[in-house]
């Protein structure tokens, strides 16, 4: 039995873990409209809840427990796509929290995969080129939470609230601890008194190799930007590079332009990266996409 | 990247293929009873059409074009099935002609298999330990058709005769032709002033091994139930089985025993056997799925 057509191209496949509100969406819509959106098909894991909101409700579990999706179709559909071939997925509705048509869904060059449990199984895992795990400090993400799922998903405060503290265990056992599997751990945080002013720490795992930033970032905690060695949960060292919010527009452009000169693009810098919500922009969110832009496009051959 | 869990258990494939109203339902509902509705799944290729029932009338497209089913997820599904996964299917409702919600299926140790193209493609067909097509003269399926759709399907005999005219082409070119993939070619027909009355030409291709019946049936044409060689299209040898509707009862259990005893069941010939949609009983049917029954289940070691 055939299982992959050998004239299917495998495309580049990107995962981007983390909990609801966590930032996802914002980082991804920057990453394909650099890449360009012709070339992308996203994928979003909520599509393959097993149960739509008012069931949830009457059997009282959340989305954040593995047994509330789909997690073996998920897996199918991520190694077809893996393997060049179409998928017929579900599609759920977050504004009515029940499921639409399917969708026939063929793969593009470029597959980006959002949700909670993306880096949850190894056959999930196996699937992607660079796995990618958002990590906001629990406040920071209830905020955004709050102010998505409030103006785009027709919750009150007191249900974000609720559903916040329901999802709280299931979070703790099988949606964060999903942070070791990934290749580049991103942690925002927003500035004391700035709105969209963000910081964030990137930590960038050995797994696979990043771009060389050794030579322009110094490791030393009082720059703008350091570059740090430190020791992983696990003992591991790695690099983690730390982006501050309010450092200086010529750093930022530095590395910005260091990074992009490693890919093998004729084009300059993408305009896009670094849009928020808001319509603002941050740099913060502009560095860490183009770090993920560096494992999706060709490299300059280093020789 | 693993497709296959180690762990998952092959069920046993059966296809039966056939134009609308061919009597595939009414073939396998005796053989799903027979092998104990609990270790069988069923899955009808409709539930794969593309479009729902108005989007055909707007486009001009029918049903049995390929072109209007995904055929290719179909062959997904069934290769996941074949090898023990599961599947999240689409369901589609022949009453409304629309589509409802997904259906999360799990292979059982039988796996029946019944649509307009389950012989259509090599990879379809590889799926399958056995593939039957249904072949009534055109007449009788018409009838057949008329009467199901205007009673079950919400049809009027009138849009039935329309739907039979816009596919025959499609038809032809496309179902019709699947016959020379099968194992087992069934043609049944009606016997003349006798409703419910059934003969039948089964065809036995030498592609997988049929229960010994020469050696209880004689090859002459005047006998109530005469096993004959005949030349297939191609030239090939093979056994056509006659099953009269008026062969007596003492023949026909005769030749059921006989088949039954090449199956390794402890239990005595299943009663279900050769029920139709009338309620009424015909014993041809019940030969035709005693023929299927010994491809499904453990024979008798010969030696």
């Amino acid at each position: 039995m055939q299982m992959a057509d050998a004239r299917a191209v495998r495309p580049v496949m990107l995962a981007v873990g983390g909990d609801s509100g966590s930032g996802k969406t914002t980082l991804t819509r920057g990453v394909v409209d650099a890449l360009g959106p012709d070339l992308c098909v996203s994928v979003c894991l909520d599509d393959y809840h097993r149960f739509d909101r008012a069931s949830r409700a009457r059997l009282g579990f959340t989305v954040s427990h593995p047994d509330c999706n789909y997690l073996d179709i998920a897996e199918q559909h991520l190694q077809m796509l893996a393997t060049g071939q179409p998928v017929l997925k579900p599609v759920y509705d977050h504004r009515t929290g029940t499921f639409g048509g399917m969708e026939y869904l063929q793969p593009r060059p470029f597959v980006i995969v959002e949700g909670l449990f993306p880096l949850f199984s190894p056959l999930s895992r196996a699937c992607f080129d660079i796995k990618v795990m958002l990590d906001p400090p629990e406040e920071l993400r209830r905020a955004w939470k709050i102010a998505r799922d409030t103006t785009e998903r027709g919750y009150t405060v007191e249900q974000v609230l609720d559903d916040l503290a329901a999802r709280e265990a299931d979070s703790a056992e099988f949606i964060r601890p999903q942070r070791r599997h990934a290749d580049i751990v991103v942690r925002v945080t927003q500035d004391a008194g700035q709105d969209d002013q963000l910081s964030a720490e990137v930590l960038l795992r050995g797994t696979v190799p990043h771009p060389p930033l050794a030579n322009i970032l110094v490791d030393d905690p009082h720059s703008a930007m350091p570059l740090t060695i430190i020791r992983d949960s696990d003992g591991t060292p790695v690099d983690c590079l730390q982006v501050r919010g309010d450092a200086e527009p010529a750093d930022i452009e530095r590395v910005k332009q260091a990074i992009w000169d490693n890919i093998d693009r004729p084009q300059p810098l993408p305009i896009s990266l670094g849009e928020l919500r808001s319509g603002r922009r941050s740099e913060t969110l502009a560095i860490t996409q183009l770090l993920l832009l560096y494992h999706l496009l060709p490299k300059v051959d280093p020789s």
